[in-house]
């Protein structure tokens, strides 16, 4: 199969792409002495995810359970549960458990540290920290960590703490997130302190987030780095500066169905659905639309976005919105579409199509979505 | 099984408001004396579709070639794929049509056209007609209608024209949309007159929106009205006044798994993931987030709205941002989270959790994606 035989829209993977974002990440974590726990709610793919995993078994961050059991099922059994924990999941975590899966979980308050504790059945747990104010968490280094620990201990295991730097993908300048970067670590630390004041071992103390990964400049007292984005990259993270537009290694396959050509219009049948309704290059610099517009080869074009999106259609024009001479993009061409994100393109289809730099489709693989 | 005992998040669809919207709907276009040929992008679901369409095959529209071909395989033919064709389906579209489905395509250009009857095939195609300007389609009355059916008619079979009144998402009040209905029906009659007076019967006159069948006050000329939202309903056509908030059909059930207290705010385990990206409300009158809060019996809260998302976390505050005793919501809460958009929302699940008014599930509707 070749991507020319396609029929569209497609997610068409570039192994060569993402194998250099991994081994980079990988190079700098080696290099700042802390584990990578990749996050695969970006890939949802096994395959994928053994190029970024230490070992067969892991380990590896999941946002889902369903994830965790899928992965489980691989043979993947170092598993965190990165979302703090509803009660009513804690029959599903001890099925994983039963099952071999080492399964930690996330707590961020007393009141769901007891809810998991009340079973008796050790499960491991982290004790979320709020480094930037952006999400779920307690904050670092307050007295309610001991608390938290104190419940955990009275029926689970608490093995220590973990933070997002979800913040990091609103910063203005790299030197923003190095920034960042450091107050995450230091929220953990922090936090990983006054637990061990309060007798209990931290055993795991974790941050992540692919920009505060990608620009980090000391992980001291920082155990493992949770990053799932800089598999593929995005345009978000091109925009933010944490890797190239040729870095990104996801896109999705269209066809051009027809134009509006007083309006420089190039209509394809990759819409939102296709794309999802992913916006994030809408609040950075340069505003990608619902994705930047390359030839079939990868070749970025130039200054053509998707402007607009229905269900199925793309509107294809330049991004000042400038004329265009659409007859150069005859009905029946082919284009590729970089993404905004990452995981939630990726979660609007069923398998990538990997390629290496030319037409040859060498392997679909499958994704899974749902919880 | 029951609400309570659903692993979240889940879609919830409730039948009776379901059934009512369907019931409203076909009474109108009966009223009007057009037939519904319901767009079942909407829900991608053969049980659902079933309650709308006139007959077990058919008609429906279809906004890819994985729904046509899904139909398919549960008896209904009667298809039209109203997306405009890139002709790389093409032989898709033959292997359905070879297979027992009278599928009809869509075209807007003599190039297009010029491809289709290249294959010789007699497929039948309607001219896609731009009422509003949103998005694909030749302009109403435009002669080049008449060189599109020539180049038709030489291996495959114009049957009429088609328009999609998108723009009515973005109407004002529901005047503005009773004037587009008109304008819509407008474009397609004019249209369908200038292929009549080339010679070319127009036996299909088909428009649709749903915004534009709850307000056409006069659809003659018109053969037909595609349809979808009007199913489930959504907070953007409340927000248009197509509906009641009371009348949507689809929630997202979420779990309480956290808080922000001093910033009032709840954290849940639906985030953009389970609600879809769709933003539709931020342009109405009243921004809805990420959607409405209800409780787990679907009872509006009042001003509650996933204000944040996060890939797998929902924050819940106050529409105004303003104070919230979020110790009413404990940690194990459950919610029910009305969409901004159906067709976005229900693409990021893989069933239907169907109730009556009560906390039984009465029955898992699986529904589908892909292309």
């Amino acid at each position: 199969m070749r991507l020319p035989e396609l029929e569209t829209p497609r997610l068409v993977l570039e192994a060569g792409r993402m194998e250099a974002n991994v081994a980079r990440l990988k190079a700098r974590l080696a290099a700042l002495g802390v584990r990578l726990r990749p996050h695969v709610k970006t890939c949802k793919s096994f395959e994928v995810a053994r190029l970024l995993m230490e070992a067969p078994t892991g380990p590896i961050t999941v946002s889902t359970l369903k994830e965790a059991e899928q992965f489980l099922e691989h043979g993947v059994t170092d598993i965190l549960y990165a979302v703090g924990i509803a009660p009513g999941k804690l029959d599903h975590v001890r099925a994983l458990r039963d099952r071999g899966a080492d399964l930690a979980i996330v707590v961020d308050s007393v009141e769901a540290a007891q809810a998991v504790a009340a079973r008796g059945e050790g499960i491991p747990a982290l004790i979320e920290i709020d480094c930037d104010g952006h999400r779920a968490g307690v904050k670092p280094g307050d007295a309610i960590l001991a608390d938290i620990a104190k419940a955990l201990a009275r029926g689970a295991q608490p093995r220590g703490v973990m933070t997002h730097a979800g913040g990091s993908y609103d910063c203005r300048s790299t030197g923003a997130i190095a920034a960042l970067a450091e107050r995450e670590r230091a929220a953990v630390v922090e936090s990983a302190a006054v637990l061990r004041a309060a007798g209990f071992d931290s055993p795991v103390v974790s941050v992540g987030s692919t920009p505060t990964a990608t620009f980090a400049a000391n992980l001291e007292g920082v155990t493992e780095v949770r990053a799932g984005v800089f598999v593929f990259h995005d345009l978000v993270m091109a925009g933010l500066g944490v890797c190239a537009v040729d870095d990104i290694a996801l896109s999705v396959l269209a066809t051009v169905i027809g134009h509006q050509r007083e309006k420089g219009w190039i209509v394809t049948d990759a819409g939102w659905m296709a794309m999802s309704r992913d916006r994030g290059t809408g609040r950075q610099a340069v505003d990608q639309g619902y994705g930047l517009v390359c030839d079939e080869a990868g070749r970025v074009i130039g200054d053509l976005v998707v402007s607009d999106a229905n269900q199925e259609h793309g509107i294809v024009s330049r991004r000042d919105a400038g004329p265009l001479d659409v007859s150069r993009y005859p009905v029946g061409t082919r284009l590729r579409i970089l993404p905004n994100h990452a995981c939630a393109t990726g979660a609007q289809h069923d398998a990538y199509h990997v390629v290496r730099g030319g037409p040859e489709v060498l392997a679909r693989w499958p994704r899974f979505g749902g919880w």
